[in-house]
C-alpha cells in the first residue's frame, strides 16, 4: 500500500490515527493506516489490495459528519480524499461542474457564483465539508425546501468498486434512463458500495436577488401555521428555518442579551430569491402570512447587513449549545411538514418523561428538525435516560410517517435504530444490494446495518 | 393464478393476448396469460407463484412506451395495473399525493390542479399513460427543463418483490437518508426489479401564470444560441421545445398550409411560468434573447387561444409523421445542451450517408432530442440502412458525452446498444443488482440487458 501512494502519503503516527479516526460525532476508532492517494488509479489499486486481503477500507472526506460515517470502527485503511481537491471544470454553457471529491463545498459555491452560477446545497458545515462527503451522506441544508438536497444535483459519478474496477455512472446529459440509476444509488450510500472519485454536478443560474424576513410567534403551532399559510399562497421560499424557545434561550444566555422578547415560543427565518419584482412580491406575501397567524413581530431585512443580523440567532445556536459544556446529541429527524407541531409535542413529552434538556431547530419547510439532547457527560443516569428517549423519539417520528434521518445519514450511530424504520425484508434486500457491489464486505463495515 | 384474481379477471383470448402483448413500439409478443389483479395482496400472490415456477412476469401500465418495456418477449404472465387506479390521497398541507400505479397521469394532474397544486412531469402520452408506467420508465416531457422528470417527484413506493415480499421505500417526508435509496433505484428500472403497487408523489404549488413565445430561426445553431443566451440571462423557462425544418415540412404537408415561412430552419417554443410580474419580465427577456441572435420572427401569445395556436405545430408532429405511411422509429437521445448543434450535424451526415429521411424535435433545454428515422416498411434495404444509422447515431451521441435514452428507457428495443454507453463492468454490476431483487430472473426478462 505504501508503494501505491508513495511513502510521503502514508500516515501511521498516533496523532494521525486519532485524527483520521473520528468525525463530528466525536466517538472515534483509530484506523491501522491512513493513505492519501493522488488519483483514481491509486485508489483502485488500494481497493484491489484491501478486497483481496479482506481489509476494511473507509473513504474519508472532511470528517464533518454527525453519525460516524467516516469512522473506521473496525480499523483497517482510511483513504483520505484531501489530495483529490481539484475543480476540474465549470461548464457555463451546460450548467455543470466536474469536481474531485475533496473539493470543499463552500469553495465550489464561490467558484460557480463568480461566473453567475449557483450550487444550492448548503449544509451547515459547508466551509469545511467536502463534496465527496456531501454525496456520500446526501447532505441537505436550509435551502433544501426550494432547491432540494445534494441528490438533485448529482448528474454523474466516477467510482471505484472494491474489486478495483472503475465505473462511470450517469452522464453530462441532464436526463439519462440507460439501465439502473447507479448514480442515485451511490448518493447517500455512505461509502459502503463504492469509493466516489469524481462528481459531475448540475448547476443553476444564480438567482439575482434574495430577501430575508424574521418573524416571532408565541408558539411552534403558530409558526407552522404561518408556513402552511405561505404554501397556501403558493409561495416557495428558499429557506424556512424554525428555532424553538429552548434554542432562543440558549443563544440569549450565550451572548448575554435577549434574542427575542419574553413569551416568544418560536422564531421563523424566511428567505426568498429570484428576480427583483418576484422577490418584492413574495416577501410581501410572506409578511402577510406571518401576520395572519398573529406573529408577535415581523422584521424584513432591508439590506445584507440587516440580513446578517437576522441570521445571528440561527448561526449562533450550535456554538451556544456547545458552550454549555453539555454533550449535544444531534438527531436530524424528519416528518411530513404538516406534522411538525405533533413532533414538537413529542419533544415536550420527552422533556417531561425523561427529565432532559432538548433544544430543537431546523428546516420547517422540509419537516426536518434537528433535535438536540443536551446531556451532562458525567451523569451516567442522564446518559441512560437520553438513550431511552432517543429510541422513543425515533419510534414516534416513524409513527408520524417520517424518517429517523433527513440529511445526516445512519453511520454507526443510528445503525441500531434502522429496524424502527425498515422491515427485516427491506434490510435484507439492502444487504443483498451491498453484496452486489462489495461481496467481501470491506467498504466501510459496521455502517448503516444494525 | 385464476384463483388469486378470480376468473373474471383472467384473459386468455387471442385478442387480449395480442392487445396486452404490445406497446407503442408496435413490435409485440403475446403473453400466455393476462391477469387483472385488484390489490397488492393479489400481486404478491401472483409474484410468489411465478417466482416459484420460474414463469416470466411482466407488469403493465397503459402500454404507451416506445421501447417495448411492457412487451412479454418471453411469454408468461402479464399483470395489468388497470384495476389499481385510485387516487388514494391528495394531501394539500404536505404537498403530496398517494396513488395506485394505474392512475392516468393526466387525471392526476387535473385532480391536483383543481386544488391549486401541480404535478409537473408531462410526457406526450399523459392522457393515456399511467403513473406506474411513468415511474417504471422515468418519463419526462417538455416541462423537464425547469421541473425535472418523474424521478424528482417520487417520494416513496410500495413494491412487490418476486418472492412475494412487500417493501416500502422512502417515506412521506421530503428528505430521507435511511439506508440505500431504493425508491430512486426502482424509478426507471422498467419493471425488472420489483412491481410497484403504490406511489407517493411530491407536488408543488401551481404556478399562477404562464406565458408562451414562438420564435423562428434560419438554422438550428441560431435557435440553440437563443437558448444559450436565455441561460446567460439566467432565465429558467419551463419549456424550450425545438422543432427542425424536416418536422416543419412534415406538418405543413399534413395540414396543407405553410407552418413557417420558407427559409425557416428551426422553431423554438418557449414557455415561462410563475407570478404575473415574474412572467412578464421573463418573457420579455426571452424575446430579447431570440432577437439578439437574429430570429426571423418572434411571436408571443397574448392569451390561451394564441398559446394553443403556437403549440399547433408541435402537437401535430407525431400525427403528421404517422400519416406519411412511413414507419417512425423514434429515438430519444440526449446530449449536453451546448452540444445540440453538433448532434444536428450528425443527423445531416446520417441523412446523406444512409439516404434516410430523419425528422428531429424535442426538448432543447435538456438536450433531449427525439430523432425519428422515417422508414418505408416495405423496403428491406431502407430498414437495413436505418439499422446501421441507428448504431452510428448512438455511438456519436455517447461520443458527445450524451446518452442513448433520455426518457423512453431501454426496453428490448435498445438493449443491444447498451454496451455503447456502459462498460462490461457496469453492465455486470447492474446484473448483480438485478439478482439482489430477482434471483430467478422472472421480472420482465429480456429487457435492459443485451
Amino acid at each position: 500500500l505504501s508503494d501505491v501512494v508513495g511513502a510521503d502519503h502514508v500516515r501511521t503516527d498516533a496523532a494521525s490515527l486519532q485524527r483520521y479516526g473520528q468525525d463530528a460525532l466525536g466517538i472515534g476508532h483509530p484506523p491501522d493506516l491512513v493513505l492519501l492517494p493522488a488519483n483514481t488509479r491509486e485508489i483502485a489499486a488500494i481497493a484491489r489490495l484491501c478486497h483481496e486481503h479482506r481489509i476494511p477500507l473507509v473513504a474519508r472526506g472532511a470528517g464533518t459528519g454527525y453519525t460516524g460515517g467516516a469512522v473506521p470502527t473496525r480499523g483497517g485503511v482510511v483513504v483520505s480524499m484531501e489530495r483529490l481537491n481539484r475543480i476540474i471544470e465549470i461548464d457555463e454553457a451546460n450548467l455543470l461542474a466536474v469536481v474531485e471529491p475533496g473539493v470543499v463545498t463552500g469553495d465550489l459555491q464561490r467558484a460557480v457564483e463568480s461566473v453567475g452560477l449557483f450550487y444550492p446545497p448548503d449544509p451547515a458545515s459547508l466551509e469545511t465539508s467536502s463534496i465527496g462527503g456531501n454525496v456520500a451522506e446526501c447532505a441537505g441544508g436550509p435551502r433544501g425546501f426550494k432547491y432540494g438536497n445534494t441528490r438533485r444535483y448529482v448528474l454523474a459519478l466516477e467510482a471505484v468498486l472494491p474489486s478495483g474496477e472503475v465505473i462511470e455512472t450517469g452522464s453530462k446529459a441532464v436526463k439519462n434512463v440507460v439501465g439502473y440509476d447507479l448514480t442515485q444509488l451511490l448518493v447517500g450510500s455512505e461509502g459502503t458500495l463504492a469509493i466516489v472519485t469524481k462528481v459531475t454536478l448540475r448547476l443553476i443560474p444564480k438567482p439575482p436577488v434574495r430577501a430575508t424576513l424574521m418573524a416571532l410567534f408565541t408558539d411552534i403551532q403558530a409558526a407552522v401555521d404561518a408556513v402552511t399559510g405561505l404554501i397556501g399562497r403558493r409561495i416557495v421560499p428558499v429557506t424556512l428555518e424554525l428555532i424553538d424557545a429552548e434554542a432562543l434561550i440558549a443563544v440569549s444566555a450565550h451572548v448575554g442579551r435577549e434574542m427575542a422578547p419574553s413569551g416568544t415560543g418560536a422564531m421563523l427565518l424566511v428567505e426568498v430569491d429570484g428576480t427583483q419584482v418576484a422577490v418584492d412580491e413574495e416577501i410581501d406575501q410572506v409578511a402577510h402570512a406571518c401576520r395572519d397567524v398573529g406573529a408577535i413581530r415581523v422584521v424584513p431585512a432591508a439590506d445584507d447587513e440587516e440580513r446578517d443580523r437576522l441570521w445571528t440567532t440561527r448561526r449562533l445556536i450550535s456554538m451556544a449549545l456547545r458552550s454549555t459544556g453539555l454533550l449535544k446529541i444531534n438527531h436530524d429527524v424528519v416528518v411530513p411538514r404538516g406534522r411538525v407541531p405533533e413532533l414538537f409535542s413529542v419533544l415536550d413529552e420527552l422533556r417531561e418523561e425523561y427529565r432532559l434538556k432538548i433544544v430543537a431547530f431546523g428546516h420547517a419547510g422540509d419537516g426536518n428538525i434537528h433535535v438536540n439532547l443536551m446531556i451532562d457527560p458525567n451523569d451516567p443516569d442522564q446518559r441512560t435516560r437520553a438513550k431511552a428517549a432517543e429510541r422513543v423519539l425515533f419510534e414516534r417520528v416513524v409513527a408520524l410517517e417520517g424518517s429517523i434521518s433527513g440529511e445526516h445519514g445512519i453511520g454507526f450511530a443510528k445503525a441500531p435504530y434502522l429496524p424502527i424504520e425498515l422491515s427485516p425484508e427491506e434490510i435484507a434486500l439492502m444487504k443483498r444490494v451491498k453484496g452486489a457491489f462489495d461481496p467481501n464486505g470491506i467498504l466501510n463495515p459496521g455502517k448503516i446495518f444494525p
